[in-house]
């Protein structure tokens, strides 16, 4: 063990260990969740140290010796090394200070290192004064936050793409399953297989989209604002530097924020992109409610679909299989929407010059990409890529069905169809049967009419309205 | 009254009634919030009538007599008349037929009168055949939602302008009211009033170009899709026409979905939508917390700022003004974040085709916007132009600060500050008068380093690096 | 117009207004969402101010004739007058001082009246020195708002109780219908429709008693408190005279909070009451979804019941019914439970010796138990008490289906079980059919075994570990 | 490896594995999280799993060397081995069943070489005939969430009592600390710090009684009830001693539900149990945000009472103490509620026999008590147990306020104490010099009258009558 000495008296430090008092006294304030900070964020910070550093360099106020140590050590993290070392739990009081001074300390005694010297000679490196010169946990976690977003956010992007192509391929699959479209759970009128799915595709599409959009709110960054975002103790050109080092580093396109001020104590950017991540997940758990009910049964339910088998469903009953896949999708959406609700309200918190609560909005909005990006995956590889459509039993129940007989309308008028349906309905029997055996219309005609596109498309104008009952009154 | 008959039977109705059986159903069926059909809706409801007679009339479907009558009636609505026969409850169900059939109702009653006839003789004008004709409630109610939500969006959008406006010239009036700076809700370093009032500026904003662009979301609508969205019994030349003939008639840039199926069942806008206006309520919130903050006490709190007072405070406190303006903000913004949750679930709750729960959303979209544009008017005119910095109050705060040891940091290191601050403390004297005492600076050098602009913002590069204590080492 | 004055200048009131000028700042200040007060808060505050002055009187504090005509006043409203002239907004600032004073305002222009005197003459009978006295905005507001609570809950445990009889009654009726038990919307294994709806009653049963429980907790009131629950100005025999006086008027058996400080800023009562409404509306929702999955079709859906039609679904649909009362109660549901998210975000919103969010609570709570009222009674007089069974669909769905394999394992074991199931996913045909066949066992066993009763309870022990070939192993 | 196979096919398992095939899907099909079994979950279905081995060996179903040696893998587990090969997902498809899988593998396999035999030969001891034996998922899994989050909340319970107190200990502390009473953030009369502090004991002791009361509905479980809640392949002589078993061995009163139908498909009990941590969650948040004003400073705030500093606040501020304990306890509350928001969403989930969204409602209720517990206990030891009050700095504020003016109501009357409150404003002097200046009362009555005690409770009748202004009226 060695010593360490802080404002508030030492502490025992394990030697090993390259985190130090700051750290140590975090463990003990915050045993809250147990989880250790996300990989992404770990990342996001040490770029931002090794940004600042070379900022500082430059601008004269890092000794060379310190600074190039300190990126060495950067690196050497941003290689994979020391990642056991960033302990602070993810929920923690102080704005993510603790966050902060964990990656300081790290970075700091490695440097010592790297110089000779030994751990804890904060004397040759020191977390506060070389580390975290020219910066604030105030600058640094928000922006910390926001890297390891847009660096998380690539996968669920690329995993929403691939869901997006995986529906629109089914949806050319199924380009020949006529079904009975469903209004209130009631039937309708019928449609396509493929229609339902390129819907599907629309939605995913129009989410990924906003997504997309959101996260560029995000990329406007606060980096030297220091304490209460008015860059105190630093310069322009410092911040300047900083960012466009950061910038390279990260590869992202940061634009340093209009107003320092505003950046640092409004955080909309992330109560909006928590949102975009919500209303996708009110898309998904839609689909995956549609799926789970085309394809119950299989005798006594829709059966219009087949979701492919993932595990034996049922201990006591042999041969059951259910739709797991879509049902791990529905918890993780609903994960996501309590997961916003967290980022509201700690959105809301925000006073004055700063929001203190951003650990937890940093958790959350992690863990709704992560489980998400996870979720579409599984949703894609393990389910609608292999769904096989019943064919048979959807032409059949359309077949079979009293709501075809609106197809009709125009041909027959709203009386007569009106007796159709009443009279299939109560013998039992079909509706072209019906017309055919009442010699409303001729069998071709009959046919045609309910022909899977015919009666799944909007009318052929001349043709429609030639034929219309409606004209003629 | 007169006698009415539908599908299950008869019903009486007010013989002066422009509604007809199916509202009277509706009555009956939805005696729920007591809340009658938002006005912003009906006059929606009605444009789309109109439109779509136009374009039955064209393609050649609607006999020209009884289209035009249906017309005049529709006008006669859009210039104030027959406002009290919309008498359907807000929450319905039936995804808004009630709410439909009560506009055709009274349309085809009105335009019966026009053919002079009696109310009820729906062989003249039928609601369902004529006025409805090539509609479904699933297409018109989605669509006339959106109108309304997107005429009702035009005062708030105004509303919100405004206040950025206020906000703006607040900030040039507090240009020289230098105050503490607080992260944490403890003393940091010195903001300028100024800098607060553009951060509240830029995230209204932000907020308001939010709004606007999940705008654009809705203008895309279904128009022609019918039952569900396949367009079944219209053509698309209708579709076509009808929507054109809407533009025109809103004066919104409407836009037809590409895949009406898509459009029909998928209402992710309309999320999105809402959350920009959670979003919205978030940063009020913070804002009026902030106002309600700063303006504590008048002995016990912080007294940074004065609200205008608005009403007494006490009837037991003799003097006593209360906030009362950002705490009615406030209690909007928990009121829309409701509103968010409740249509949060209710697009969740699609079905194949279809979502039923529209009208719960339309409800709480449009009160929502309407509390908005209320409170925010409200915040504008009884609060923000008002406000009266205590400019000596703020500065005597920040001279009597410890915080603003923090300035000196570069020119004293920060061995040296922490004793001044540690000495501040224990003494209860202030910072400039110890750091004289010791000799550690000029009184014109201290001068000038915590003069309000020197200390609100960052430093300027060449003077602050040749100050550096930190660099000489 | 008479001119009022009041600590912030004059204003000119309508001369035939009760209400004076602090109601008329009221509606300048909050013009948000245009709903008066609910009749049952009004009352609630009447009855307040009638024990409160009868207190006043009997401790000397109040002139008795003064007191008198108040009294009179009061009981005036209570028999139905004045309502129209109580036009604070339900959204307001202040915590309620608006509400208390309108209230205060009414009761003292009519009491003055009652004195011969003209409204607005203060002297007589002030809003504030006779009418509110002994009383603060801080107790009176918050014990209306129970009071009027805990009134319109009682038409809500009514309905709640009703419900659970017309559920229990189905249960009876549909004592003899077996069908197809489904977990995961996938055939399970049979099940009695009694069953499902007596697990309907259980669970609104036990919703019901939530409600009735958490309704205790706000029984205990704060009234005496005055400004910050100190009770400062007021007496403990005044404080016991007042409470045991409003236990009287209301009949409800209110009790003193024992701490008035707790009780005047700790909400949480009405936090827990709140979860009690939407816990109700989770598993009503739950409900209303069950029936209309069952009541999917006709042809095209399970079909296993029938719910009354209401009102015809379509115009363009000849004959479809929607199910439109669970839908309007899925609706309901969704507002209570964004409801809640607003009551919550206004409890968490206190700060020190008060929450001034009341009134938003206040409006949504009255709001959710109105609407949960209406929804429940609709829900059973327009759609539970018509459910008919579709018996011989739901047993036809039972005969064909696989899932009855597994009542057969214990006589002919997994193996050979899942074999069966095999072969008749495969054929096509039906399970007893493929026993029989097999010579596995005899008709009359199968017919036993596979008999309602049988298939949907516990076995009886000695027979069924007879049989048994698990144990046979 | 060995290979596996089940209704899918075959897979290969690592050959140190204790759990199969099954779990080893669900490896693969989950991978969503990466959170492994709550121990407590764990150890739930364990015990769980051993009661219902015990109950088949009683009544003859399972032969007693595979039960013995089930129930000896079973008691292993409970001492601590083989805890490492529980390694499902906490998020999973399919209600449960691969966790109930895992532990079924496990236990199987276990016994297996309790019986001298290699891991993977089921013929010796089946995970699904044995181990699984008279139960589904449908039963074990629900059971062993409500066992488990019983568990896990007796911890809650001690440290929410344990809470209780410490806040009683320091109202006891600060019974002579007078201090400025607040509503709306504004100055409004005396009151003393211990009946602040009483009044958080009071609030949480509320929200304990309810949680505690809340798990009680959770006793109530329904083994059993196998797939549907039918009971089918169970005798109720087997329920009955399961229960038993299970009782015994957790020493928790669990209950047979009345209704094993309803008990399988209703959660509501878990819903009303969330809640309780959600209100608990909200009343918590509160008092956090009060002790972070009230210590807001130390210059340029409150600053009425010290929080003890737990770790440096800034690197950039010297000196600077945060309130990171109430911090991170705020950011706790906002995870919980979010979480309340998850299980409410999961519960509303539930169709027709089963709810499937078991297994993330059971994640985020079991991450709700543990972090509250956790929370709980640092807010007591690190806050607190340490809170010093700053007397002077709050009898100060008491003695220089305007609103003390109001005690003295009852003795100079409203018009004067307005008048003496406006000198106060204007001249910045105090109220006691004023009034005696202007004598209106002695000294000694004024100084009686602003005595702590008398300003901060409810007058003695007698005196307070006598004295009364108002009644000389």
């Amino acid at each position: 063990m060695r010593i360490e000495k802080d404002l508030l008296g030492e502490k025992s430090i394990p030697k090993d260990a390259y985190y130090g008092i700051q750290t140590m006294r975090a463990i003990e304030n915050f045993p809250i969740t147990g989880y250790k900070p996300d990989y992404d964020l770990i990342v996001a910070f040490i770029m931002i140290k090794k940004a600042c550093a070379l900022a500082n360099i430059k601008t004269g106020l890092l000794d060379e010796k310190i600074g190039n140590a300190i990126i060495k050590a950067a690196d050497e993290v941003l290689g994979g090394k020391f990642l056991d070392q960033f302990v602070v739990d993810v929920i923690q009081g102080g704005a993510g200070t603790s966050m902060n001074m964990n990656v300081n300390e790290v970075l700091a005694n490695r440097a010592i290192e790297l110089l000779d010297d030994k751990k804890g000679n904060y004397q040759i490196v020191s977390p506060n004064t070389h580390v975290n010169m020219s910066q604030s946990t105030n600058d640094t976690y928000p922006v910390a936050m926001r890297i390891a977003i847009i660096n998380k956010n690539i996968r669920l992007i690329n995993e929403l793409k691939s869901l997006e192509i995986s529906f629109l391929k089914k949806a050319h699959e199924f380009d020949d399953v006529v079904k009975m479209g469903r209004s209130h759970l009631q039937d309708a009128v019928p449609i396509r297989l493929d229609q339902e799915f390129e819907a599907y595709t629309d939605a995913i599409k129009r989410s990924t989209e906003r997504i997309i959009r959101e996260e560029k709110g995000i990329h406007i960054i606060n980096l030297g604002a220091t304490a209460v975002g008015t860059g105190l103790n630093t310069t322009l050109d410092y911040i300047e530097l900083a960012t466009e080092n950061l910038r390279e580093i990260t590869g992202i396109p940061l634009e340093r924020a209009k107003h320092l001020v505003d950046a640092t104590q409004n955080l909309d950017a992330l109560a909006s992109f928590s949102s975009s991540l919500k209303n996708l997940a009110l898309t998904l758990s839609k689909i995956c409610n549609d799926l789970r009910l085309m394809s119950s049964g299989p005798r006594c339910g829709l059966n219009e679909i087949n979701l492919p088998p993932m595990q034996p469903g049922s201990s006591i009953m042999p041969g059951k299989v259910n739709p797991v896949i879509p049902e791990v999708v529905n918890q993780v959406c609903f994960q996501v929407i309590g997961n916003d609700t967290t980022v509201a309200l700690a959105i809301e918190a925000g006073q004055f010059e700063l929001n203190v609560m951003e650990p937890v909005m940093c958790f959350n909005l992690l863990q709704s990409i992560e489980i998400l990006s996870n979720a579409v995956k599984v949703l894609r590889e393990r389910c609608i890529e292999g769904i096989k459509a019943n064919k048979e039993r959807c032409k059949e129940m359309v077949e079979n069905s009293i709501g075809i007989v609106t197809a009709l309308l125009p041909y027959i008028g709203y009386e007569k169809a009106t007796e159709i349906a009443k009279e299939t309905l109560a013998s039992g029997r079909s509706v072209p049967e019906i017309v055919e055996e009442k010699g409303l219309l001729s069998k071709e005609k009959i046919e045609h009419i309910l022909s899977p596109r015919v009666m799944t498309e909007p009318g052929i104008f001349t043709e429609f309205i030639k034929n219309s009952v409606l004209k003629k009154k």
